[in-house]
């Protein structure tokens, strides 16, 4: 099953995808073009995973990858969700996608080793977690400039149940730019798996229903610019539609 | 005014600082020891400054204090009360206490300059922001098993108006453990001011209504074991009163 969260009739409402169209819980199916879509969780904790992908590090010229998970928090001011608009701010020059498979926790996790994993996960979704790259200083946890301005992780457009999915750690990523494919790449190649990174979490903090993981890009980015559609894709899960707009478009004078 | 949010009566409350004892919301007058203190605002998006007093920087061994803000989000997996138990994870040597003033930010806030900056303000808790030195790797910001553990937070008790606090730039921090003054320090000493993080935040994100800010903390770390009693003090503030247990308090085995 795929779920949304969607405004509609001045309602947030769970909502599901049916043949027939996109279902609410009111009852109602309407059309994609009729909602506002939001992230389909509502962000509480979530984790971001820097450098996953050896081709990635490779690519920002870090000389190697992380030995171990390198985890950072994001804030909820930085999610919206499908077919939104991200600002590019003004004072950047490097202003990159990255395509990213999204884990959704289903339960309360605590020390949970790597075969027990799956259980604790609901579902996927599809992240695109924009990067700042003018304001990166060094291989650590960047800086809330990088990675968290105001509208820069668009998530969604649905949570997928994880019983949908065979095999999360075989699954295409792919990026498209104005319609021109720009990035793919494989869940497989990621160094720290899913359940590596759930075993690594609740090996020291309690993982919360609802938490979010953003498990990392391969490499591909590119510098993207206001006017430009960008599509990241993970197979399976879903594509996730964002333009990108110019900080004047949040000006009232 | 003094605010606090506590568990009472099957009901979590908001209540006030009076003569008579902690007013509830619901009118009654109740005595310190009989309520749950909780964080005086539910955690949303907390800032907290790494090396933000040149002699803490000094202490912890780095060559030069950050030239900008230092700055990283906890999660609210971390955030416990006043008279909360914090525990000390078996896999760690140091654990340092650090005593902070808390920011709580009133207003959404966007590019406010630093002139205007305490209008955005509502008001100032105290903070143990606790650190597990081991896994400190280096001057930037930490991961999270320095900075992220279950309950390594406590916060209030009380959140203060700022028109209580003439001025927050000249506050006594003092920390205790087992009665004995462990680190003693002056928020006149920070490196970056309450204005100036206002307006390097909001200068590229939106703070909203309920974001708090942990301000850093001066020299003095020691490392707390489990049953020391750890006060946090910050003068017109508050003091907030914590104790370390250890994991073997958490397992039902």
């Amino acid at each position: 099953m795929r779920h949304a969260r969607v405004a509609y009739n001045g309602l947030i409402q769970n909502a599901m995808d049916t043949e027939a169209g996109i279902q609410l819980e009111d009852g109602r199916i309407v059309e994609e073009s009729e909602v506002t879509w939001l992230p389909p969780v509502e962000p509480k904790t979530v984790f971001t995973l820097g450098l996953n992908f050896a081709d990635h590090a490779a690519e920002l010229s870090f000389k190697e990858a992380p030995k171990e998970p390198l985890v950072f928090l994001k804030g909820p001011n930085t999610f919206i969700g499908h077919r939104g608009e991200t600002v590019r701010p003004s004072d950047v020059t490097f202003m990159h996608y990255e395509c990213e498979l999204a884990v959704v926790i289903g339960k309360t996790a605590k020390n949970v080793k790597k075969e027990e994993a799956y259980d604790y996960v609901r579902g996927y979704t599809v992240a695109n977690d924009y990067a700042l790259r003018d304001y990166l200083e060094n291989y650590y946890r960047p800086n809330l400039r990088v990675k968290n301005r105001d509208t820069c992780t668009p998530i969604g457009p649905w949570l997928v149940d994880k019983e949908d999915i065979e095999d999360p750690m075989n699954l295409q990523l792919t990026t498209y730019v104005n319609g021109e494919i720009t990035q793919q790449g494989s869940t497989a190649d990621m160094i720290f798996s899913v359940p590596h990174l759930i075993e690594y979490l609740s090996g020291f903090m309690t993982l919360n229903s609802g938490d979010i993981i953003l498990t990392g890009t391969p490499k591909g980015s590119v510098d993207t610019k206001v006017g430009d559609e960008v599509i990241t894709e993970v197979e399976g899960i879903g594509r996730l539609v964002n333009t990108i707009v110019g900080e004047e478009a949040f000006q009232t004078n």
